[in-house]
């Protein structure tokens, strides 16, 4: 224990040290593939090693491997959100040690949902037939959508139709998701077993009511179940939205269930100027966004909304004796254990107490306006660049830009810009092009950094486009 | 950073202290459900709170609540695993706060097979087909291991009679695993829309061959398709073992996928004198123990292997294009993403070289030896009164027994020990008897602590007798 006392404060030090300098650290690793195996012995050691000897390998063995995600320099994916509330909770969290706690969740998602203004029904409150949860990621979050909503509509169908067997039924289900939907939405499907369709997104990457409804006509007149569409707000490849407004009614009579997948774009709902993005929220059965994403609460936190606890509780509750309790059917206590696949769960809502405590509304509306402004910094600097484009509106913290030019041209830029190494980035297709993605993704991210990347990426640009006319005629 | 600095310190020594005193800790806590709500505000503050606000809270809010599992005087369920080098690394975890990190875990998952003698084809060596990953639960690795074998039995029924719809052969699925087995089990078949039966286990609580042949000659009668097994090795009830020398040859000769459940077990299979429990691994296709539980990682750390990689990425793949990267094709990097439900992912695998190295194997063997003796010392204790019985074999560190007598007095018994808050344990049923499950939990559990919970016990049930008789005549 007092070695604990000791090496825990060294830790401390450690992460800080981490933290406060990690700017000057190359972002992205030098080292390739299968770099670990001849550093690190072929079996785990007969007698333990002290900490020392371990402690001095994270420099050695680990740190050259690691992305570092929260560098100013890193621009990749989507934020991955860290602070010291979230990790001073997950200390606590580890030291408690306890298999779940859901009374703080079951309020803590009463807060989140109150900050981003969910419609009453998606609270618990004191008697409300809906509420949060948080669930490890969003995929488990739209995966466990599906499967409630497969449950509902066999469970409806049966009653209707009592001559269809449930594989006959299992057959006929089709779920929905945009054509620029995650791919987790698939592979949801994919476990479920059921198809899934894309709808065709607009000329702005969005799903309008029309393309749903043509689909849905096509389906039903084929003898297929619409059951489950899930709405996009904040596309992975575009920060695109789904018009909820003109889903929604159409989900609602057609009993689909509606699934809102905002697994980026939801932490900037708390902002009153963005709310109007998650309109239409009223018409959905649930809702999810990853405040491990943008909201400052380290991975793994994602909040999951349902209207109706019973539709999730019905598509899983198994009950063997030695889960039951004493408060079982009182309807007081949350058993979140019908609520998620892993029966156990660690004590997440620790890191959403102390967030949202320790930086209260207003910080982390600051958080989120800063990153939105960064965007828009990028974004005016490419303007600027008659040799770039825009390629989809820019409403939060996430640019689609490309050179003019061949798909080609671009792959070398951005192969250019990550070899270098010195800022890092991925790319997306937009239909049939080829885009470089500017995320703003570090909490530390500042107005200098963003310049530093422009600068960078344009004169990669210029050094590229001297020798590119050259090699490639169709430039 | 400098408040972080002190605050993190701050923290050290209060989880430190927490643990150092949780035995004067009243082990299961005394508050009833919602009272919480009146303690706490009903929405998230707008302005942030200080660091002591929120940390006073600790005490006066959250710790009331807790059932303190790491107490030497926890004995339900099966142990959360805890200690201060797993602590450590999930603090560098969260730091470094990067999505995954997939070569150590590769490694570790190789040294943590090898521990427990695992066969080569489950590794992954520099070239194997197989190898381990780290999923959350064991409720997730049953589950993709179903839907591996769900999806490779689909497609080659599908190549052997092309006639059949995907629906149709999904109807005529059926997964088995023994009437013992966790509920987890039947959870993962509803989630893949499989049937899924029950194989009736003998008078050990074990499955037998026999058993297993039986009702798959029937169900291949009837036209159904068997496709997958689960085997527990160390039932979460009693702690019996299927007979994989039996089973394994016949799921091999039948092509059903057998996975191995050994949750808490598998953690004592690197003692040798317990591997001989594992004899027959070499039957499976896929083989899970949770370190979380009995191998002194902190929550969540669930190991899983399979022989076969590719049967885990088939039934998975997806690849967008943001998620592609420059070495995907050339098998030289893991890619977890296809070996489970959420993409994202924590920097688990530190967990497991800290404690691997800080305990060395000899340290991890030392500890659970400890946990197996404890348990025979309780057994030794009920055998010698003979008002109680032992239930089942006492094999690992679980210990069923119960009042010879009805199951009220069982019950009355189990809630006056829960009632005196002394000791937490929990029952289970064991065909028609409930019994009382007295599990070694706490790492910090000794000697002294059985005695003092044997003799509570014992005391407890001399004060139930002495009244049970007057009122309760059948006994």
């Amino acid at each position: 224990m007092p070695e604990f006392r000791k090496r825990g404060k060294e830790m401390v030090d450690y992460v800080a040290d981490y933290l406060e300098k990690i700017e000057k650290r190359q972002v992205f690793p030098d080292v390739e593939p299968g770099y670990l195996r001849p550093l690190i012995a072929d079996s785990a050691p007969q007698d333990p090693e002290s900490f020392e000897d371990v402690f001095k390998d994270i420099e050695k063995i680990i740190m050259p491997g690691v992305t570092h995600w929260h560098s100013p320099y890193f621009f990749a994916y989507f934020p991955a959100a860290s602070s010291f509330p979230a990790l001073l909770a997950d200390m606590l969290c580890g030291g408690i040690g306890c298999v779940g706690f859901s009374w703080l969740e079951t309020v803590m998602l009463d807060w989140l949902g109150k900050m981003v203004n969910l419609p009453e029904e998606f609270l618990a409150g004191k008697d409300g037939q809906g509420g949060g949860v948080i669930q490890g990621s969003a995929s488990e979050a739209t995966l466990i959508a599906l499967l409630a909503a497969r449950t509902k509509t066999i469970r409806q169908v049966q009653s209707e139709k009592p001559e269809l067997t449930e594989a006959e039924i299992m057959g006929r289900l089709v779920a929905y998701a945009s054509d620029q939907a995650h791919s987790s939405v698939e592979r949801a499907a994919l476990i479920g077993a059921v198809k899934i369709k894309s709808v065709p997104s607009d000329e702005t990457f969005s799903v309008c009511g029309s393309a749903l409804k043509k689909v849905l006509d096509e389906d039903k007149a084929a003898g297929l179940i619409p059951f489950f569409f899930c709405a996009t707000l904040g596309t992975t490849s575009c920060c695109s939205f789904d018009k909820l407004l003109e889903l929604g009614p159409i989900c609602n009579k057609e009993n689909i269930w509606m699934h809102i997948d905002a697994a980026y774009a939801g932490s900037a709902f708390i902002c009153p100027e963005f709310r109007h993005l998650l309109n239409g929220v009223e018409f959905a059965d649930s809702f999810n966004f990853n405040p491990h994403k943008w909201l400052l609460v380290n991975f793994d936190c994602s909040a999951m909304w349902v209207k109706k606890r019973s539709d999730l509780i019905g598509a899983f509750k198994l009950e063997p004796l030695y889960l039951q309790h004493h408060h079982q059917e009182s309807g007081l206590v949350t058993d979140y254990r019908h609520w998620q696949i892993p029966l156990g769960r660690r004590f997440r809502s620790l890191k959403l107490w102390f967030v949202l405590r320790m930086y209260g509304v207003k910080g982390l509306q600051e958080h989120i306006r800063k990153h939105i402004r960064l965007s828009h910094q990028f974004e005016h600097s490419v303007l600027q660049d008659e040799r770039f484009e825009i390629c989809a509106e820019v409403v939060l913290g996430l640019v689609c830009f490309r050179l003019k030019g061949s798909n080609e041209v671009n792959e070398a830029l951005l192969k250019s810009i990550n070899d270098a190494k010195k800022i890092h980035l991925v790319p997306c297709h937009l239909r049939e092009k080829f885009v470089l993605r500017f995320a703003i993704c570090s909490r530390t991210v500042e107005s200098t950094h963003i310049k530093f990347a422009w600068q960078h990426i344009s004169q990669l640009a210029t050094d590229l486009l001297k020798t590119w006319g050259q090699n490639h005629h169709q430039q």
